[in-house]
């Protein structure tokens, strides 16, 4: 950042008064400009045994494999933001289920909250922002080409469950992602 | 916003190619401003059965009760955030424990995530953004007198798990929050 986005004027980057943090601060108009983590909502949607997985069209790491998800937007709740993911991305229609993992990455400012979740029918359809869309057994999971180290994580817990046949939240702090590639 | 944070030249209002939303966009430089929800943290902090709750000494709501909580900062993920939060606002060391509520409000773009947490030692002392604090028992709690629907909510799931010996997750959509007054 470096005009405010109120009144066009430079800002700075200083430690307000009362503050402990350094912030973007309007030279002309004072206002501060607060940048905050992102919230990232997914679901791992199920049929029969089947998970949906997509392979993205888009970058980063377009032609690897996640579970529909993105950013949250607003005037949505979380559940809607992922229900909203998996229609766009993997046409499907979502039973939306339990939190199952909150994945934060704090050195890229995101928490990656991923759900549990039920297709109401075995339709899927890959939209733009995917190659392609398939309802994979656990068996077929491309493991070494999944696009994230958060889909690996949502993925293992959601397996690890289910053999238990009792899913929880799982809290997880990714300090290092690891690179692409 | 009116003015590119990145070239400081006007923006419109409009939806990019290949999105559905309207989006903040740079007349000059063609950045796509995104806005996105925000993160509060919080935590319930016990005590030999009793809570830690601040009186707010800033706006919105200066004079009521809240569970420290604050919004999540960059670098720091969501139990830390609520550990800061705890240390600024009531001068307390929280061992945090589980997540207790995840509540939305779409209308204001916040996601609230409050944690159950022990203190480690009874100390406590007001930050500058509280009034008071206090050590309070079920029997104490100022109900009339909270801050924001989002404490009475997570202070009600709080007891009433405390009650049955199980806490878990309460996933929560306020639709409409309570005008304060």
């Amino acid at each position: 950042m470096k005009y405010c986005s109120s009144c066009g004027a430079l800002v700075t980057h200083e430690i307000p008064d009362g503050d402990n943090r350094h912030r973007h601060i309007c030279g002309a108009c004072d206002e501060i400009h607060y940048k905050n983590p992102n919230i990232v909502v997914g679901v791992i949607a199920e049929w029969q045994e089947k998970i949906i997985l997509c392979r993205r069209a888009i970058e980063p790491r377009i032609g690897y494999w996640t579970m529909p998800s993105g950013y949250l937007e607003n005037e949505e709740s979380t559940e809607e933001g992922a229900q909203r993911e998996a229609e766009e991305e993997a046409g499907i229609d979502v039973k939306m289920g339990e939190l199952l993992t909150v994945i934060n990455i704090p050195q890229i400012g995101q928490v990656h909250m991923i759900y549990l979740g039920q297709l109401r029918s075995p339709r899927f359809q890959a939209g733009i922002e995917s190659l392609e869309v398939q309802l994979l057994a656990e068996a077929d999971i491309p493991w070494d080409q999944l696009a994230f180290p958060t889909v690996k994580l949502a993925l293992q817990h959601f397996f690890a469950d289910r053999q238990t046949g009792q899913f929880k939240l799982h809290s997880e702090v990714l300090r290092k992602p690891a690179k692409p590639g």
